[in-house]
């Protein structure tokens, strides 16, 4: 890909990752964006394509190593790097005053305490930048476009959180009164990397299909609590179930909501919310959201279903967890920081 | 197979459906029983290894017609045909005092009006016998064992039911205080049956996952329901969101349980119960029941986390559709009914 | 999509298939084109994204008849029906002038007498519109650019034929001695198209693989040899052996060259051939083409490996049946029909 | 399971593998056999049922070091090492007379330098015990039963090779002429074990398919042509090529003869040799092999299709790589040393 002066110079850290070869192929197409570098620890002089060799004449640029990558010049940045190793890289490119879109969880949380329960340990015994948190904006693009437009730092969006926020938040902020809600997420197993482990073996994942940190245990959950407490003025929790789905992509989210509203009511309250969002489908409940219908786009379905006589509301909600969960609604705050269209690389 | 004088001569309606299939295999290999015949409407005449080659040199018997079985002598007979044409074929059978065991849903409902209203339409206006409801044994082995070693009529549950039940049954017995429940459940395609539609053609099921019938609209959840409020003496309602998963068999459901016990003592209650059960293991919340640790067996994996803090707790339960949701518990059943070892014929 | 006088105006016939649905979601993001009418037999009247909730947003138009398809305007005309019907469809328009680019296999085969024995039976005794044959172009871009260009009528060439053709034509046109050549071919299960069979139930195609038409029987065959024989300037029949992958998309083909050139040889013709060809990559035998580098793009993977020691060359091939496979190629023959650039819509 | 004095003492080293798992389920069900010990280096004293939870209530045995092991009493060992370890671990196991049954590549060569060239490396410079692989039979059950009935080390054959060897041996020892053979292969992911690589990494490995090893270069191969060399009395040579299919389990192999005889003299001198073999299923080409009617089986089934008109005669075989191609016939070997029926513990 050949720069243009007044493209976008980007830099993506971490583009071995499934999140960033994702990235890396949609800035590829992207007409306003040209790739200044890509960059790996584990990759360091290799090309890209060598590692995807789906990227071959897409992007066959060699990778920097992370320092490299942090002395070169660029516009934006992107990092698909692990937490901690994110925000430490990060810092002195945010020093140097370029725009950061972080897919990492370092900037998502605001309360430094609560990044430490959930994300430290012995070898990061604390967040790298506490005081940078206040500063980064939580890229949700469709109800935080203002501050992100004039952001320098984002924390980009968990996937199975983007999946709950996206149906959930509207109705909160809208007053509907709401008594308790449990997620049961489902989620392909690139969402959980690219990394080797045993339950992600093949043999071990295919024809299989587990719960894991159910209970109140997995990371997302302060995540989701803190953008629907602040959406909601009051402490909100939830109960939050992720799964593993042997498909290589996308997240179902079954979210049952205690409420008086009826489902009708809230797809309304929803669907006025997000009529000028172009990647929100506000479906039917005789055509509910499935993953087949999202994956490789930039889409989150959501319908409502369920209620009444005693029963929770139950709204569905599918989305491809590399696209609308991670890449692409990095690009998609990319283009809201720099003015482009919002949807500029991200129709496919 | 050769058939043996003191060996329960068995005969199976609806041999060519997925469940029908299975149960060949199993009763194959089970030294107890021999294969009096096996039927079909639409492969009669043909071998039945013909439309299933995998029993080739296992079962190369020639399918019946439904009339034909209907006059042939047997001792206990298995129906795999779709609810109302079951009833309809088995009641000469029942009337030769001959033993069966129905897979369909025509006798696991006591009341013939809630019958009508899930499963009765413009060509099947009512149930074929009212009459023998009241005389149906409802085929939860681990439940109801001393009716099922007494009962003529067995009515198998179903899949999703046999997963939601085998948790939650021994909770309410135990007079566990519950306020509500939510069952998300999970199955492989399999258990949509042999039949072709378009949301199990393969490009379509495939690293696809949906919802369906959910919102208290899936036929299953007044089976369950009337089990639960059999146990709990009161009427208990439930939540159940049925999912299509992509893999062939298997069901994991997620069960959201509202009480002020602990996960601990819900599963000591339920390991107290199952203590004497072969087919039921309790797991612990480090080790949560998956679909890989139970296909192709007869087995019900339970687990019990969460609760504490205002959360619900948690049960995971996963079996085989097919074994333990279908044929293998109905072979149980048969087990029980004849007087032989429990566990006959279903263990490998 | 809205219609724009200088864009090419397109029709799809048979939209509903699975080529219909990949080719609209490519024109809808094709700068240069603008859909007239999508049109349907059995989902007259219906939108195309409530058969294909995908396409919400995308393409929500309404599907036409084909007898109200066939008296619309346009400038170029897809057909993605069945062949026999696709001829009969596309007569009329043909006689209005408008160029047609047909995925069906009706203009594939020059000679009718050849095609009658392949595709007729007693409902379609005979071709259509024998005369039309000569007119017809093959449309394997790479290969026949110049009378594309030029052409009215493309015959766009089958999924099987592409990944068999690609690597095998440059070396007869470029004079490699060839003594036999065997075509061992997998592919997805969206090539058997979107009608509901036995086979492609998701419970019986998942966890299996098999053969089918082998030993020459299958149709890709005749179109295959027609054009290899075109190229050798000699008479030439291969062997070709078709097998069902329980994937959703792609063409894997490992074909077995008797030939007394070596892989390398192989490689640098075929290499030199495509070197202005953007859709052909050719790999090196170290990294092999595979399903997963090409799905969902219009490239086609070329690899050269084995011989020496009288061993055969065996060419390893691979791309997305639905896009270079089909869809892909046919709006890339548009592009080459209507002087755009080759490319155009068809990198993402 | 409790041991019986009169049964057969099983050890089996290696048993946190896909094909000891396999065995140790296979010898719980299996009314002559009792299982002695089984072990494993990473997982020692751990209860194999935490490394498998399908194996809970089956196999709760603690997993012993391979130096316990070796010290255990036992009438029969199995090894599911890896080559080179199997064979060190082995021989003081031979050596206190012991009969072994080695699933792993070590004994299957005759000639060390074969062995030499295929299997070592710097770590491993030559075979452990040269002087051993006279003795050693190889155990393709179906062509050597007799020997094996007096064999004290059993060298249990490859997956791919058995899939290979049983359609074509009967051909090569009934002195059918044939020119060449291609083995065009496609195995299931289990076939490359429980260890973690990129390849296998099921974000890679589904919705995939590669070939790899092929030219010549994959270790199954020496194999191959040592024991249809040996059929044939001359030296035999053949092309394989084996692929990565996206399923758990199974091997479909395509084989190409050269020959002049037909397809339907082949299938009958096959089917007269099998004629007493259990497990061998010879089947029209009408209907022809496929991985879902052998998995979970020990059947390998075959038909014969093509010839004619200058074509290969095509042989299509299909077997389940961790039974018939591993730990079915292991145990089927088993079977035949002691004098047991062979089909013992093997038919479900």
């Amino acid at each position: 890909m050949e720069a243009c002066k007044d493209k976008i110079r980007v830099g993506v850290l971490g583009a071995t990752s499934y999140t960033g070869a994702e990235l890396v192929r949609l800035l590829c197409f992207h007409s306003g964006a040209s790739i200044s570098y890509v960059s790996s620890q584990s990759y360091e002089g290799k090309a890209l394509s060598s590692v995807f060799p789906a990227l071959s004449g897409i992007c066959d640029d060699t990778l920097l190593s992370p320092q490299e990558a942090a002395a070169t010049d660029a516009d934006c940045v992107f990092s698909c790097l692990p937490h901690a190793a994110s925000a430490e890289l990060l810092l002195p490119i945010i020093d140097r005053g370029i725009k950061v879109i972080d897919l990492s969880a370092d900037f998502r949380l605001r309360d430094a305490n609560v990044y430490k329960e959930w994300y430290c340990d012995d070898k990061h015994p604390a967040h790298a930048a506490p005081h940078l948190l206040e500063k980064a904006v939580f890229g949700l693009c469709e109800h935080y476009r203002d501050r992100i437009a004039g952001a320098s730092i984002i924390a980009n969006p968990g996937c199975y959180v983007t999946s709950v926020l996206l149906p959930l938040l509207p109705l909160y902020k809208g007053g509907v009164k709401i008594e308790w809600v449990i997620a049961d997420s489902k989620s392909g197993v690139s969402g959980a990397g690219r990394g080797l482990k045993q339950n992600t073996h093949f043999p071990e994942a295919n024809e299989n299909f587990s719960a894991y940190s159910i209970g109140h245990k997995h990371r997302h959950t302060p995540e989701i609590e803190q953008e629907l407490s602040a959406a909601a003025g009051r402490p909100v929790t939830i109960t939050f179930s992720p799964h593993l789905l042997p498909v290589n992509r996308g997240i179902l989210s079954t979210i049952y909501i205690r409420t008086d509203s009826s489902a009708a009511e809230c797809a309304d309250i929803v669907k006025k919310f997000y009529s000028g969002s172009d990647f929100v489908r506000i479906r039917e409940p005789s055509d509910l959201p499935q993953i087949s219908s999202v994956v490789h786009t930039n889409y989150c379905d959501i319908a409502f279903t369920g209620g009444g006589g005693g029963q929770p509301v139950i709204a569905v909600s599918a989305l491809d967890n590399l696209v609308k969960g991670a890449s692409g609604q990095a690009l998609q705050n990319m283009n809201i920081m720099f003015g482009l269209k919002e949807t500029a690389g991200l129709l496919r």
